[in-house]
């Protein structure tokens, strides 16, 4: 199988994911595509790498993820092939990859250069479907990565992602909202006995089902993207507290 | 063909949808995967119920559809498979199917409880990745309802589709707006002659195409989701008449 | 390979669309469809002519394009297929393929009739359910486009993509934002040396990439979708500018 899943910011409304499916199909008509998301807020590469890492490990062996999350396009900011034992990942490198490459162990990553693997094209400002998509194409039809390209040894992380400790305190913050308003925080892992202090609340406790939660106050639950979550049951977190991406809270220990 | 057909109320930004696929393709390879829609209003299963309803007979016999709006997640409530004579229904068992069972025959339900087909998981709030899409691809893999669980007797249904008998009066209902504003009611048959009371408004008249409708008042026609709509012309219903779900309306038969 | 690509104004929300796959591959279960876009504005057949302009040249030889943003559904609009050399387009005859036709060369136009390929319906307001999808499902499996109806010889197409010429003055226009609030203008050429005159701003350079831009000014660039877009770097040009669709500005010759 040739599955190839797509990420990116480019949304579902101007048909440029169409285009990139449309250039995949041509050099490949046995891929098999699938969308991840195509809601990533524009250019924000957290966002982008919290919900790829959320979902790349669900995808069979072998998936070439395809993710443009790209404010740089057609500045010098490299596009990017990263093989892992598992996966094929192919972006821009600026971060994108950052929690991905946590877990996954790095096998080879290469710049991408070759120009006969590109669409020729009057802009620059298209890679997702002059660079990215063909590229990924004929990765799937067997190319390897080196005919691609020279190896790198060094890529971009972002450490947006790592809590900062300060004076034994750990500061958490949200770092995105889902669709239902839940708050996901950077925090992936908590001592037995903590006290979570946001805004004016206090909480001790992580839930194991959102309907487990209590209505007027701020609740905690390990949620799917890996992250622990604050939510309300059945009602916007978001909405309801007035809450931001980055607004910080403490974690005690007890 | 094995087909699985996905609606759920996930939204397509947060790569929740992206998972399911991916879960999907790892058991399956060869399953083929349609969306009818990520976009149901959060928690919203009476709009679940309906698009469902308005779409699943399009589909090919042996069609799977996994369909997951479930505020209750990780809670009590069941999750199910329901065997119709033509096709296969993954949902919780909350009333996501009672419009589809007015019509198909239920030949079995079965409570879903075999843990050998779920994803092993650290969380509990994404039962659509780790039970309903792995059990849809088991299914589409030619494995037997029966293996998943044991047959129960009854399911969940609601009753907000049926119009109101007052006093001899019928009193109707908009359950939901399509995406062009039009409103959709819960009436499906209408007496040949008749008069609906909306607002200040009489209506006694079904158009046979939207531009046949009046540009100032509500029209009315009948729908591709199997009820009467109310709507305006090249318009929005919803934003002109300021209208909102559950808002009734009053029938006279004449 | 049988490609079918879709195109229309229904939105992802309500299973306008999953219908229309479930009716396809209904007819043909070997067809592979691909979504161009579904979030064209309601009503809007410019928008649609731009995004299918911008992406069926990258798909493969011999796709079917079934495109539906069509306001007079059930009135005597004519449903149409249009082939050209390399693909067919299915879709009402109101304009859509204006800027497709100005770079394919029609073979042939089919006045869609037959209704042995339509599907029965009690509603007549969802023509892209009942009409386009099985028409398109039939041509995947290699039927004949005259086997659908009637050739005729004239199609409707739309002037606002050609910039006005007043006094010697050329004025363009704003007919399309994409996602990321770049403007897209109807201006696919521009002389050597021009000046462009945006409210107060005068333009006289074309950027390479959107970095290159100026943060506080208008800047031009060429875009994806084939027009010069008025742009900022990373931000959104619509917002900012509080720039309109149909918008005017002055192009002059240097």
């Amino acid at each position: 199988m040739s599955l190839i899943a797509l990420l990116t910011d480019f949304g579902l409304k101007d048909g440029f994911v169409g285009s990139m499916k449309g250039v995949i199909l041509s050099i490949n008509p046995e891929a098999k595509i699938v969308d991840i998301s195509h809601e990533i807020e524009s250019f924000n590469i957290i966002e982008g790498s919290i919900v790829l890492n959320a979902t790349y490990r669900y995808f069979p062996k072998g998936t070439i993820f395809v993710s443009v999350v790209d404010p740089g396009v057609g500045t010098e900011r490299k596009p990017i092939i990263v093989k892992t034992k598992d996966y094929f990942f192919v972006c821009p490198d600026n971060g994108l990859l950052t929690l991905v490459l946590k877990k996954e162990k790095i096998e080879k990553i290469i710049e991408i250069k070759n120009k006969e693997f590109f669409l020729e094209s009057d802009t620059n400002t298209f890679h997702g479907r002059d660079i990215f998509a063909p590229v990924a194409a004929y990765l799937s039809k067997g190319i390897k990565p080196e005919k691609f390209g020279d190896e790198i040894k060094n890529i971009k992380t972002n450490d947006i992602f790592e809590p900062k400790v300060l004076d034994g305190r750990i500061i958490g913050k949200i770092i995105k909202f889902d669709k239902f308003g839940n708050a996901i925080t950077n925090i992936e892992k908590l001592p037995e006995r903590f006290e979570i202090i946001y805004k004016d609340y206090r909480i001790t406790k992580v839930c194991r089902n959102f309907l487990e939660g209590e209505k007027d106050k701020p609740n905690l639950i390990k949620g799917s993207f890996g992250f622990y979550e604050l939510f309300l049951p059945m009602d916007s977190f978001k909405d309801r507290f007035n809450a931001r991406v980055f607004e910080e809270f403490e974690i005690l220990s007890k």
